[in-house]
């Protein structure tokens, strides 16, 4: 039988760096976007667990409310007040099945088919997909060393007709581990508050920061209601739990939760009062702390081995994060690049992924929170030999 | 600041069953659509945690792949196909986030904006609203009392445009609890089968059957590769984890898949591997027996009580699921009637949360999974004496 698809769904493919990963099979891994093994507090959610099967087994598997188990509601709202300065009379935070279900509802409720979104390039392929999936007119502005491209960001905004909202991950980047600066957040509410234009700010690793000072997030300017922010426990915690939560004005907020309960209904329960209990009686900002500190480690191994074995090529000094990002001369195409790393034994993924137009790109993301410090070591040195055959 | 929303939510209201549950208060719960917490199987799940914490912690907390835990997707499969002879070789099966997921993901690769979706009228509020997300036209198709009226079905399919799919629940029906003959499932089948028409089966009640035989799934019958067959763990094990699967053809549950991914990445792993192991180590079949026990009691009880009670009203006798239908005389508005029901101490659902149309409904559901048996007692001597007043 001949099957046809909806138009949002049928030119949607599934993400590149999915298809490498599931083929990587034995190679060091410098592909996943996964936080470390290592970083889960896997015996105090055990213990935790074992209090709420005793104590509150109702609640904890019965279904939920879709806003969120309201005490774990509370303490997000609590933690981005004073943490990241977030949170105005205006604003309402809502639990979500991980960041990526808030970036796609967010979309969902904001636009109408053919209305454009606006986005770094390059970013995270999960939201760019999700933008895809409602058929909106997806352009991409050119990311700086130190954040979006202002002009670039304004003349796309005038030459496209009903942008809708932009999407920024203004902390230690998806791919490219850079960070805008405050200057440049300053500057990206004030160009979008002129036009009207809502920002979609993602935040999913600002929590992981190793080196250099804090920027507060964009979200943290919203005087207007205009900042949708979608944070997650993913990396802080563990992302196979898929919870994280989204700080946005009460009016957004209310028809994301609309769309949320025909999507999944509510996020899992037990989760959420597991997090809320481990908030309550464990130390989370001294957990982060620690998994900071470790990737702190790999991020420098990895940087100083760099150093040492690639020649001809550039990269990002991350001050957090999971990422750097690390670009072969002008006319070398990553993608052929990655085909020659992969033979060699080590899987790391070409920029075209983080691409909007499938252009060529001589840039490449290695991840340094899931390899270990040895396979960090020799993949280095493998990827150095690469180079040197390469350009 | 004024907000503007996608056309596609921008009319979508909360349920208002939604609304009802959350103004109930004190008074005795005959309006939820929960499974019964003591048909929760605690005691294993607290012990099969500690395993997976103890022994495979990495998998269960970190990231997992879209389609599902294979482990899982297998056992399902082969569940499937053992019990209600589901699943060809043309068949694929992927676990979802709970079956509201599957229902409305099944919309989303299948409708553009504008296309017709068909229904049983009344119907599961929670897919209408899943349906009405994608701004389709959705049209309802009156259900008698052996399932939908098939003259009615298919003259809705001759005049409506683009006609993409019928959503069905076959077995236990919410909200009436009716359950679709053997014949009419054939002759549902042949219908969309003759007009190229899909059917989403949606089977979250099938197992907890307590009187009656069996009848197989539409899906049983599909040799052509038209039903998409939505299933849940909400019921039979318990609805705060979020877990349901699909079984599809390959090429729809293929795009299911990729909307999957921006949606939500993948279902939390943790609970995944805690069926699986629970289906390895203890007995689901019994649980399952257990619980439609439990419930056979309570609707046998609700119904006797009914009977003693209750003048003037008609009412189906369910011979599975959650839920039972029951009927004032022609002209009565079940909202009216709900409401002083209410005010009386038991909250029902009117029969208007459950229609296309917002049209008056003298009916409306009733559940016993949830209410105690005292309050089965207690409620229906209350509403009996509501209706006599009120007719």
């Amino acid at each position: 039988m001949e099957y046809t698809f909806s138009d949002k769904i049928s030119s949607l493919k599934p993400s590149l760096i999915r298809e490498i990963l599931k083929s990587a099979g034995n190679v060091i891994p410098f592909s996943a976007g996964n936080p470390s093994v290592e970083a889960f507090p896997v015996k105090e959610m055990a213990d935790i667990s074992a209090y709420l099967y005793s104590e509150c087994a109702g609640p904890a598997l019965q279904y939920g409310i879709t806003e969120g188990y309201t005490p774990l509601r509370d303490k997000v709202k609590a933690r981005l007040k004073t943490k990241f300065g977030i949170g105005k009379d205006m604003d309402e935070t809502i639990i979500v099945s991980g960041g990526q279900q808030g970036i796609e509802l967010t979309c969902k409720v904001l636009c109408n088919e053919g209305d454009t979104v606006l986005c770094e390039v390059p970013s995270f392929i999960g939201a760019l997909n999700a933008f895809r999936s409602y058929n909106v007119n997806l352009k991409g502005v050119p990311l700086d060393d130190d954040g979006i491209n202002l002009e670039a960001l304004e003349k796309a905004i005038k030459e496209n007709k009903n942008v809708r909202f932009l999407y920024v991950i203004p902390t230690f980047q998806n791919p490219t581990g850079i960070t805008t600066s405050a200057e440049k957040r300053k500057a990206v509410y004030e160009i979008c508050k002129k036009y009207g234009v809502f920002i979609l700010e993602d935040n999913p690793y600002g929590e992981l920061r190793f080196a250099g000072k804090d920027v507060l997030p964009i979200k943290a300017l919203d005087e207007d209601g205009i900042v949708i922010y979608c944070g997650s426990f993913s990396k802080v915690f563990s992302p196979g739990l898929r919870v994280g939560f989204v700080c946005a004005p009460q009016a957004i907020v209310q028809k994301i939760v609309v769309a949320k309960q025909v999507s999944d209904v509510h996020t899992n329960v037990f989760f959420q009062m597991l997090i809320d209990r481990y908030i309550d009686t464990c130390d989370l900002d001294a957990h982060i702390a620690r998994i900071s500190n470790l990737y702190k480690g790999k991020c420098e191994l990895m940087l100083s081995e760099m150093d040492k074995h690639f020649k001809g090529v550039k990269y990002t000094r991350p001050e957090g994060g999971l990422f750097l990002w690390c670009t072969l001369p002008d006319g070398c195409d990553s993608l052929d690049f990655a085909a020659k790393a992969k033979e060699a034994g080590v899987a790391v993924v070409p920029g075209i992924a983080f691409s909007v137009e499938n252009e060529v790109c001589p840039s490449m993301r290695f991840n340094y929170s899931m390899p270990t410090e040895q396979q960090i070591v020799e993949g280095v040195k493998i990827l150095g030999e690469v180079i040197e055959k390469y350009i």
